[in-house]
């Protein structure tokens, strides 16, 4: 069954895979080479689906140095039609809707073919930022316009911690039309469980069927990576932490604690009846680092109940 | 080898079982069968030594109402030296400091069989609270009187994630005299290991060796039992309130839970290279608690390399 089928169902244990498009910069031959390597590198990870990410600045969502230099990318829905054109899965495409105006994200809606597409909106990343459209308005746009396109919404664990409020976001979402949600990379394993517990509890006390939670995780091959983390708003746990910056193989390392965390989420979901998707992303250009993603993805997948 | 001698030699994967003494209304003859019951009860669980609690009011530690009453109970050096007279291990007998003045605790040192004796100094629970001696003044007369007395102390990993200097304290209390910790009780790995691990990163950075830290594991047999540790200052992560307050059976799921942490810390301080213990606390009344207590240190047991 293919992954929209499966989100409907509220099914569980799918497996994704994460990329940034390439930067703006990089001209149309170079971005078909990046695409024809990533396919390669992927087509033998038996994925279910394949997620595009929609880079915003963000820089207005924290005072602090930027650790890396903010670099527009492409047009995840440009890279995908342009460049991607001999993959298979569904694509799950961001939309950081607050970049396009109301006409461009409802073009784009209408040309989605939704056995092969899925989007997630993302909102505002501070609420000083000015927006073209907000995330309620485009779900509206969404509603009206191609409500059988599959809509996910983003959660973040983190947001819990410090508000505890997160999983009535979550179901204001899903009464706005989300029928599946996706994690920023998870270093603290505890606040995901929390999430994914309120959500489950609040989700039985009014009745509702809870949706697929994917949970996104990474590898990070360097303290600037993890520095980076944090700045994005990652929590990672001090043990953690201090692990990454006294090992001698950041990579490896962090590629251990993102199976660790994987595990112990993937035993509770199934625990507690919570539908779940495991997401490995690939954010960074270094090589080590886009290997031991792909690396991470098989090894996720093993962990998974698969048809 | 004994207790006095293992942590003197910075070992390791040792058990540990601690009880409140009966309370002060009971009377000789009952508190008797108590320590009867109990000498039986454990008789069976090779422990490495028994921890006897003194219990204060810490009342003035928190404004809000005492979700259990304070009851007095006996002095845990009379109960051991009184009714404990069959006990066979070492007996870590705790001091809440501020509850004796000098002349007490200089008698009580004074009078103490280092082979089958330690001790844990407690300091007063707020710093308003009068307390008869401080504990900085009751490190300096363990340190004149009975220095080879092993003295511990308590490590509050709640404090750490609130203040993110209980390592540092730690290390202050080692460098006036403890030789080993003992935590209260964990709910919180995540807490937990981020304690141990900045303890461990600071004692490398400064030379020293990492002393045994014991963690302490409870059952809960009811939601009061846990809004109780909420009360005293654990933090029990929301998904593990929420699994214990939907449980069927509330008892069996912390037992699970304490397992679950147990041996996530015991894996990750071998790894690391700190020394650790296992400590595991019954300050129930009921029957069933206390059985539940006994049993999860059979489990507990099993899961530590010992010789």
């Amino acid at each position: 069954m293919d992954l929209a089928r499966r989100i409907a169902a509220r099914g569980s244990e799918f497996l994704l895979f994460a990329l940034t498009p390439p930067r703006v910069t990089v001209g149309a031959e170079r971005a078909q080479e990046i695409a024809d390597v990533t396919q390669k590198r992927l087509a033998a990870l038996d994925l279910d689906g394949l997620v595009l990410y929609d880079i915003d600045d963000e820089s207005d969502r924290n005072p602090d140095e930027r650790p890396f230099p903010f670099l527009p990318t492409l047009d995840p829905a440009v890279f995908r039609s342009q460049h991607l054109t001999g993959w298979r899965t569904p694509v799950v495409v961001y939309r950081s809707v607050g970049k396009y105006d109301e006409a461009e994200l409802r073009a784009w809606l209408e040309t989605q073919d939704a056995d092969h597409a899925l989007t997630v909106f993302v909102g505002a990343s501070s609420r000083d930022k000015q927006s073209a459209t907000s995330l309620v308005r485009a779900q509206r746009l969404w509603a009206d316009l191609r409500p059988e396109l599959p809509l996910g919404g983003v959660a973040i664990p983190e947001r819990h911690t410090r508000r505890g409020d997160e999983h009535l976001r979550l179901i204001a979402k899903q009464e706005a039309g989300c029928s599946f949600f996706v994690t920023q990379v998870v270093y603290d394993v505890n606040a995901a469980k929390n999430l994914v517990s309120d959500y489950r509890y609040e989700c039985a006390e009014r009745g509702l069927e809870p949706v697929p939670i994917v949970f996104t995780f990474s590898v990070c091959g360097s303290l600037k990576t993890l520095e980076f983390l944090g700045w994005l708003g990652v929590d990672v746990p001090r043990w953690i932490h201090n692990d990454l910056r006294h090992a001698d193989d950041t990579l490896q390392a962090s590629y251990e604690h993102s199976v660790g965390v994987a595990r112990d989420l993937i035993e509770y979901c199934r625990r507690i009846g919570v539908p779940f998707g495991i997401n490995v992303e690939s954010v960074s250009i270094r090589r080590a680092e886009i290997e031991a993603s792909v690396e991470l993805a098989t090894a996720l997948g093993r962990e998974l109940r698969r048809v």
